[in-house]
């Protein structure tokens, strides 16, 4: 026969599917021998059963919760319905999966007119033993009976009104035995029954309530919100009551096993004597420090911190524990893990390894690599935070929290912080290559459009600048030199503030708090390195950004761009004519005015990099981004060039794109200008030779076709790289290996990936392109809808900043092992957004990519992601 | 042993990999009895151990050659240095895979001093006998001794100027006499040898020459161009010269067996008396009539015509024949399938088949699907287009050759055409909705920016309007109201003519010539639609539209886009409110302004489809098409609208994308605004009782979601739908069936059709969007880039004209593959302009579609395309 009900001792943490997650816990720390107020459990089968049963406790579940109560009734020595010490009893309900708030409980079942006076006697407490009644029959009113609970809370204001009195706390035992008596009536006037005295029917009733708020309304809207399905039910908890508030040998408090907010290996929380646990909370007294429990109650806190520390034992983990003391009596109500900061984080998984109580493995997954970016990077003080003013959220772009005087263009903002030392907050309807220098100087980057990899997001995460972006309630009036939100208006040279990490923007200063990296953090990375196998390399295009990277234990750099060095203002006036050349032999006589400035750019990484692999990735962007748009510029640049301004118009204007991204850009500016990628090409191979000879590092450069989809393509781009790097090695008399790869990001280069790995030495995932194709979206459009895709549910997240893997990485597996049955050997990593997102770490993991790349600040994240994707692996 | 070397009557078509496919021609023809020169073939494994050998004839293969040509001579009653009528032969090269020009030939071979005295007795004739040996001197001299051909020239000039004659022939037979003795000298100066005398040296030199020729610098980019394989090899062709001009009883001439220019089963052709066959084409002497042959040569005549019924009656193909007569001696030289009009074609296809010569099938496989579009547009008259000044030439987008006064603004061109029954055209940089009046009433649509499948050739297309779009030489000032080609400017008013079949444009009017379908094409239609399996459906926006499908033969409406209805000058006020409204019921308010007329526009349509199934895309571009974009027609909107300038310009720029084509549209638009689609659902489900009410009609409405790329997007969009279309049904109690489908023009949709397939009736590939998502291009902004690419070899065709098979193509069968697993009776059609394309309508067929859609004119060439697939399918 099919046992419904369990005792606690009858259970264990394993039982979760049948016992619910409440009656399995409780049940855990019963085996593990600590003083729990017993109980049983009435199962989730029992609760489908019920609704088989047409809502009924049927006549043989009835006989088995009696049986159990007999035998719950020995375990507390006490009885339902005692003269002396009655039993009290909760009733909770506990599905399988947490639904916090969504069903019915009722405290206190086993009062009645008799057994309350047994407890105002036993505890010595009329007002108490009357105000747990009068609570119950609310509960139970509103719970089991369905009587209008606001009924019950108008009496309650209406008498605290008569007697003149502010708070509950002032009701007097009269009083409350008064509202016994009115509750009652309510009861008998809107159900026409007597209150049940019977304890016995009380529980009865209530486990039919709680089992029947399994399909309540909210429970159902929560259930299809969290994707829990709907045929799993509930278990019914009943348990022994105990009170922390019957006299000054009771007590009650909230503690963690260790300092949640440090980590320091010591008891961290509060206390209460003779008072309810919801006394802790509700700030009416003052709670003590769990460390004065030692003097006023020193058994019971020896008692405690011995099983704090089974606790942590058994769990291997910092416990967030709740504890009454019932009469001198301690006992342990609930545990679970405790939340805590990521410094805390940090120091209690270096710290459990160090005590021996986890391994190296178990302690790297027990830091979640996101919050390491909370180690990095300055926060706002809380109480200053709390005062402030709130302008807008935007997307959390790059993380960090800054203030500063706002600018609406890059050279004001440069102006201000060279000439007159400003911190500066450089604010843009977006911003572009050209605002480069001024993003440089800036603490903090705000735009009003653009995505999560927009131009803003992708450049400030790369320099660890911080960053919101998309704030689109911000109104930008460039030109005007300021922004409004509603009526607040923020003028060039005002202050405000953002939090890169929240994507919110306030008004005026904050002040903020530095980030302190302490010694743990190097020695969790130390074994994220031993355990992971993926290697972690760095999106940079400076040797200032390499060497930040470096810093951060980046092994490589798996991409370099090199479209902004050609912004640089020494260079753009050549790039400029390069773009507006007439023919091939103008083209290549401004390449080599930007040549020489190239090869210095990748001589600076080289240095820096001392022989680690570097991808440098040929010019992407379409070339109208390079020039002026405003008709003044034109003009100015058709003066320089001596051309007239007309024909420059027109071919300014004639480059224009419909959709820029999916235009003339990448390898396709290649095919019709070979010469640009030549000149590329002998600026790495040069520095490179140049390189090895001054320093003698063993420099590899790994030369990155972008954007290829055509096989056809890689041939021909290829073809011109091969030739021009052969040329020049031969030529310097030094032996090099030099490699030629591609980015796979244009969805058909994934599909047809064997084919392509036949002329490629690597692969390298470009995962934001990649994401823009697969789904037909761009990046800085799909801004404007996206929000209201989270909201409907129909995006679970945004695929911008964690990988589809459903459907992009669908794509990527198969272009991996596409490219494997082609070419064994193939190096394949990923240089989009994604490498440093969690998430998309483990997943490049596991369809085997040789490295990930990210931004220089997202480094530590990546090694520790792909460590515990290691150990999943394992697992 | 290896047999190296056959006679013709050895060999058959069969054996063109050893014979080469001159050779195997030879053999079959001179094995159905025909009277051709009788030769030999030195095989293409003779010319492969020849370079073994190091490249020389070797001794076995020298005297298998000898044998051979004493056989020869036998046949030919002839001796090779015979004196009385010695036996002259052509050396000429013949691959398996024709490679004409690419080789070398020697004619007249077997000439020397005292057969050419033989020769000029035989034929009565020294001056042919002399210009003919001068002939093979230098052929000889040019390919087996490599004497720079120019040495022989400069002295044939320099012999007319002593003689002061103009021409070649005007050459005396003195005159060739001394040239010889000249020519000899030259082989005598430069090589320093006497010229080979002995003919059977001549031969074994020549074929030797000939297989060196396989490998000629010209030979090898020729088959590295044409993925021809280097180690095949060539044969070599000695054959018995015959000659058209020894006398009057000699002839020579070319004719087609039937009319190739109306398909008449009649001898077309030319010939004339006493002459070469070059001379027929040189036009010094006007060929006759081949009629005129029955006059002439009464005997021959009827000869010839029996072999070219024979040659019919073989090939099963219409033939082009060249023959010569000599000495009243019909030789056939050749015969190969004769080239002919689009008329020809059919009317011979659809005749051979009444002959009993041919099956149906047969008769289908002879007419290109594509041809059938000649049958259906005029064109220009030939003498007329001689004249022409072109201006430029753009893509050809929709075919027709037209002609018209020029204008730049569709309001300018619907004046000119109502007002003043004028002929346009209309010209812009690009068309946009916004135009649609204006192309409606224009003869031509011609455009300087844009692909085809831009707006302007989509739309011209779906009209049967002639349309060039992307001429990008053209410099459109539309507000100037004229556009230049280097110096030539076109203004308002003037006329100019385009042919949308070849992309050319023309200054002027050009005469042009009206199509005249005959009974053959509804006849060869007939067949087509007996044998095809897939449907043909056709896209069509208006009753106008879908009425030209189906006289065409279309079977249902693929694709009708709502879009176009919304530009209707009634309207379109109505559609801006709806898009600058600022709350949900605002937004209903509008579109219960445009539903009763949406309503009428699918009653029209619903009414020509008598029943035949309509599949309606629910609103697709992204909203900001719709609005003014100018700040003039802004402030009127404001004013119209009764809302301020600043507020309606911040509405309007705030829709602005950066990428329109990955922007907000789509089902994205039905996501955020449901409304819409549930407007758009009322008047079709509305529509769709009402006819059925009203005209009994059958209706099965096709409700099609545009750009699902997420399985979230088709269900939350579906609910919208289905809530709406069964609540109008259940109240109008009438019975009624719909459906509801997606496209799959996102590659994420097509990588996961199994999961999108469980909650859609149908899929409609949109191969427009998914080339353009599949390669990361788009088809305007590729237009740019996409002629490099085909220059250079990087695309064989353009994608957006033919479905990429590879790439696109691999996604598509993934996709139905994916789709049927999950629903397996799943209907899939295209609807993307490749559905009219007949290589794209062949692989449409063979993943398994179950119809494609097309442009109303394109209906007969996919009907005709996907009975091909099917014939191809089994054979």
């Amino acid at each position: 026969m099919e046992k419904y009900v369990y005792l606690f001792s009858e259970g264990d943490t394993s039982m979760k599917g049948l016992l619910g997650g409440k009656g399995a816990d409780l049940a855990e720390m019963t085996n593990i021998g600590l003083p729990v107020p017993q109980g049983m459990t009435i199962t989730t089968k029992a609760c489908l059963r019920f609704y088989d049963e047409g809502e009924k406790i049927w006549d043989s579940l009835r006989d088995e919760i009696l049986q159990t109560l007999k035998k719950l009734e020995e375990i507390a020595g006490k009885k339902f319905a005692g003269k002396d010490d009655p039993l009290l009893v909760s009733v909770r309900s506990g599905a399988k999966i947490s639904m916090p708030g969504m069903m019915d409980t009722v405290l206190n079942l086993g009062l009645n007119d008799e057994t309350v006076v047994s407890l105002a006697n036993k505890s010595n407490n009329p007002r108490f033993a009357y105000d747990s009644y009068r609570r119950f029959i609310q509960m139970f009113g509103d719970v089991v009976l369905s009587v209008d609970k606001d009924l019950f809370e108008d009496e309650l204001e209406a008498m605290k009104e008569r007697n003149g009195l502010a708070f509950d706390t002032e009701l007097t035992a009269e009083n409350l035995k008064e509202l016994v008596g009115i509750f009652k009536a309510i009861v008998k006037d809107k159900k026409g029954i007597d209150f049940p005295q019977d304890p016995v029917e009380q529980l009865m009733l209530s486990v039919e309530a709680v089992f029947r708020s399994w399909n309540n309304n909210r429970a159902i809207v929560y259930r299809n919100l969290n994707d829990i399905p709907h045929d799993i039910g509930t278990a019914v908890n009943v348990q022994v009551m105990v009170f922390g508030n019957m006299g000054d040998d009771c007590s009650t408090g909230v503690a963690f096993s260790r300092n949640p907010a440090t980590g320091e290996n010591k008891l961290f929380g509060e206390f209460l004597i003779n008072a309810q646990g919801e006394d802790v909370v509700a700030g009416i007294r003052t709670p003590q420090n769990i460390d004065e429990l030692k003097n006023v109650m020193p058994e019971i806190y020896e008692q405690f911190a011995e099983n704090c520390l089974k606790l942590e034992q058994h769990y291997k983990e910092m416990q967030d524990i709740e504890f009454t003391v019932e009469n001198g009596k301690l006992y342990m109500l609930q545990t679970r893990s405790g939340k805590r900061t990521a410094a805390a984080a940090l120091r209690i998984a270096v710290e459990m390894h160090r005590e021996g109580l986890i391994t190296k493995e178990e302690a790297l997954m027990k830091m979640e690599p996101e919050r390491l970016d909370q180690l990095l990077h300055p926060m706002f003080d809380e109480e200053d935070l709390k005062r402030a003013t709130e302008l807008g959220k935007g997307l959390a772009a790059s993380p960090g929290a800054v203030g500063g005087q706002v600018y609406f263009y890059a050279e004001d903002a440069v102006k201000a912080a060279k000439e007159f030392g400003q911190q500066v907050v450089l604010v843009r309807k977006e911003t572009s290559p050209e605002d480069i220098e001024g993003m440089t100087v800036a603490q903090g980057i705000l735009t009003s459009r653009g995505g999560m990899t927009s131009h803003a997001a992708v450049v400030a995460r790369g320099m660890g600048t911080a960053c919101v972006a998309g704030c689109e309630v911000l109104n930008v009036y460039e030109k005007e030199k300021y922004f409004s939100v509603g009526d607040i208006v923020v003028k060039e040279g005002d202050f405000i503030s953002l939090d890169g990490g929240t994507g919110k923007v306030y008004l005026g200063e904050i002040k903020t708090v530095s980030p302190t990296v302490s010694g743990d953090f190097e020695v969790l990375m130390g074994w994220a390195d031993e355990v992971r196998t993926m290697r972690v390399r760095t999106n940079a295009d400076t040797p200032r950004d390499a060497q930040q990277a470096i810093d951060f234990g980046a092994e490589g750099i798996g991409l370099c761009r090199t479209e902004h060095m050609f912004f640089d203002e020494t260079r753009i006036s050549a790039v400029r004519k390069m773009i507006l050349a007439k023919d091939v032999a103008a083209r290549e006589a401004a390449l080599n005015e930007i040549l020489p400035m190239q090869k210095e750019d990748f001589k600076g990484i080289f240095k820096v990099m001392k022989g680690l692999p570097v991808t440098i990735r040929l010019l992407d962007p379409p070339l109208h981004e390079f020039l002026p748009h405003t008709e003044a510029e034109i003009r100015e640049l058709a003066d320089s060039m001596g051309v007239d301004f007309k024909t420059l118009n027109e071919r300014v204007s004639g480059l224009q794109e419909f959709n820029p991204m999916l235009g003339h850009r990448g390898c396709r500016l290649a095919v019709t200008y070979p010469e640009i990628a030549v000149m590329q090409t002998s600026a790495i191979i040069e520095a490179a030779l140049e390189v090895k000879k001054e320093d003698g590092y063993n420099v590899v450069p790994e030369i990155m076709i972008p954007l290829i989809g055509v096989f056809e393509e890689m041939t021909y781009v290829k073809k011109h790289i091969v030739e021009t790097a052969d040329r020049l090695i031969q030529n310097s008399g030094i032996q090099m290996d030099y490699l030629v790869g591609t980015m796979i990001e244009i969805p058909r280069a994934a599909l047809l990936s064997d084919e392509i790995a036949e002329e490629a030495d690597f692969f390298s995932f470009g995962t934001n392109d990649l994401t823009q194709m697969t789904y037909g979206f761009s990046r800085d459009d799909a801004n404007k809808f996206i929000w209201e895709y989270l909201d409907k549910g129909i995006f679970e997240k945004d695929p911008f900043t964690t990988i589809d893997q459903k459907g992009v990485g669908k794509l990527m597996d198969m272009s991996v092992k596409l490219g494997r049955s082609t070419r064994p050997d193939l190096k394949i990593g990923i240089c989009g957004e994604h490498g440093g997102e969690p998430a998309s770490v483990e997943f490049c993991h596991n369809i085997g990519l040789n490295y990930v790349s990210c931004s220089p600040f997202r480094v530590p994240i990546a090694r520790l992601a792909a460590a515990r994707a290691k150990i999943k692996e394992n697992m």
